[in-house]
């Protein structure tokens, strides 16, 4: 098979033996694997694969057609268009997927769409509600929302009731977020006088986590899901003790198999129903070929998009 | 009534008038009254009191008898032994507190342990239990475990279950906190090396802070409760991403009525009952009269001490 393979800080296409899948693994013959921003660590350097995954293939998450299954697996079959989370290899013509961190993709939902959901749409839901508990009437504060966690966020935060506030830098992405669900759009200086947030889902770094405190409310919450520009962070313990507020990390990628099962688990439950019945949606700001993953990569970090960047294998 | 008031950053003793008992709430006679580390900061004038309480009287914390109640008062009658919390005033002869922040004193705990007990042993169950959800089995480093707050995490944590790690700075201290229920009392600098830990209790501050997250096992959190040594904390975000960890702060005395009373029925529930058993005690380092107040603070800073410092009345 062909794969994107990370060379000394680029990316290049590169013949590589189709991956076997063990006892509870599907074989993927991929047709779109989003990007990620672990995907910009990882080319860096900076984000280490997990233990079993290909070092040098990266790729959080795919869609694609079931072609085999380990003699474990119960719920898919060859032939079945799946889409899940991978702790990497996603970016090639094949991969394995443990049937665990699969779904089924919604009839009618293109590959680009599939491909480019469940990373984004697991974090989202995971940081919003397991993670920082969000509940109806809440304000919740998205700071970087124009990418593909930030457009799941609101989408997932405004569905549940919550009252949402989407942060961006880029001032052509505002239009994008209000039929999103955002009741207001803010530039990254405004948060301050805004709010006060019961959640504030950071995004962007630890550069805006000082003024996210700032925002809080009585007993608000702060998940930090991505810190491109930067995680060095400094602020007064004092502001978290008057208010009882926290702030929490999360990755979902760091996490165990049986971990990963629980978070794909309650997406299938809460999340792909809406997706099926068109209530929520994925947008797709771009495709490339996976030949031409060194653009698609720049794209990506070049910021100015409305949601995900997908590589389409064929 | 005679009343220690801060004057300047200094404290004297001074005549008040008695203050009023309001509809929900008990006139004391004050017999003890603890010291807590709010009281040094707002004798520096760093910690305004709430609404409502003398701004210039400090004490959190109060035992005494019941000489009045207002008229919507339902639980305690004058005459009844109490103890509770109280958002400012209570180094003084004489004292208001809500009904709901109040608890029965147990019979045969002397006036100085249950003086010292509400603020304390309410903090740390409130940190340990509401605030970092510690359960039987997980391991719990208390940082600044010889004081008042420290002493009851160690015991409160050890009757729940957990594996407790008491961190002291002062060597004196250490014999002190294996009785209290510590399975193991290490110095400072040896914190990073233990662990991992799935809760830390951090009384000292800021500067412990990073070593508290270094040892922090996955899905760990820190409850900030205390920063004496300093409030400015600097660290990696990435080091909460990569654990799925959190910090939070809280304090007790920036809750409203409701709030504060929760809080209470909770160690109503589950403290005050184990205490008046004697499987829970209120370690008093020393006693000092209202009139020797000035040098009372000066033992609660000077540290080396376990447990509590109590003012009595009479």
């Amino acid at each position: 098979m062909r794969a994107v393979v990370i060379d000394e800080g680029g990316l290049r296409l590169d013949e590589r033996p189709d991956p076997v899948p063990g006892d509870t693994e599907l074989l993927i013959e991929v047709r779109a694997a989003g990007l990620n921003g672990a995907d910009m660590l990882q080319r860096r350097g900076g984000y280490p694969s997990p233990p079993g995954v290909p070092a040098d293939i990266p790729g959080l998450e795919l869609a694609g057609e079931v072609i085999a299954v380990g003699h474990q697996v119960t719920r898919f079959s060859p032939g079945e268009r799946v889409m899940g989370i991978v702790g990497g290899g996603a970016q090639a013509e094949r991969c394995v997927i443990d049937e665990s961190h699969a779904l089924g993709v919604p009839e009618g939902l293109g590959w680009s769409e599939a491909g480019g959901f469940p990373e984004t749409f697991c974090t989202a839901f995971d940081a919003l509600f397991s993670q920082a508990a969000l509940g109806a009437g809440e304000r919740l504060l998205v700071t970087g929302a124009a990418g593909g966690v930030g457009t799941a966020a609101v989408q997932l935060a405004h569905a549940a009731g919550a009252v949402v506030v989407a942060s961006v830098r880029d001032e052509r992405s505002r239009g994008a977020l209000v039929p999103l669900g955002a009741d207001e759009v803010i530039g990254p200086d405004e948060v301050p006088a805004r709010g006060p947030y019961e959640v504030v889902l950071e995004l962007v770094g630890a550069a805006s986590v000082p003024a996210a405190l700032g925002a809080l409310a009585t007993g608000g919450r702060v998940v930090v899901i991505g810190i491109g520009s930067g995680g060095e962070v400094q602020f007064h313990l004092g502001q978290l003790m008057a208010l009882r507020a926290r702030i929490s990390g999360s990755t979902l990628r760091a996490r165990d198999r049986t971990a990963k099962a629980v978070v794909v688990e309650a997406v299938r439950r809460h999340v792909v129903p809406n997706l099926a019945a068109g209530r929520l949606r994925v947008p797709v700001a771009e495709t490339f070929g996976l030949d031409e993953a060194e653009r698609a990569y720049e794209r990506f970090a070049a910021g100015g998009k409305v949601g995900k960047i997908v590589l389409v294998a064929r």
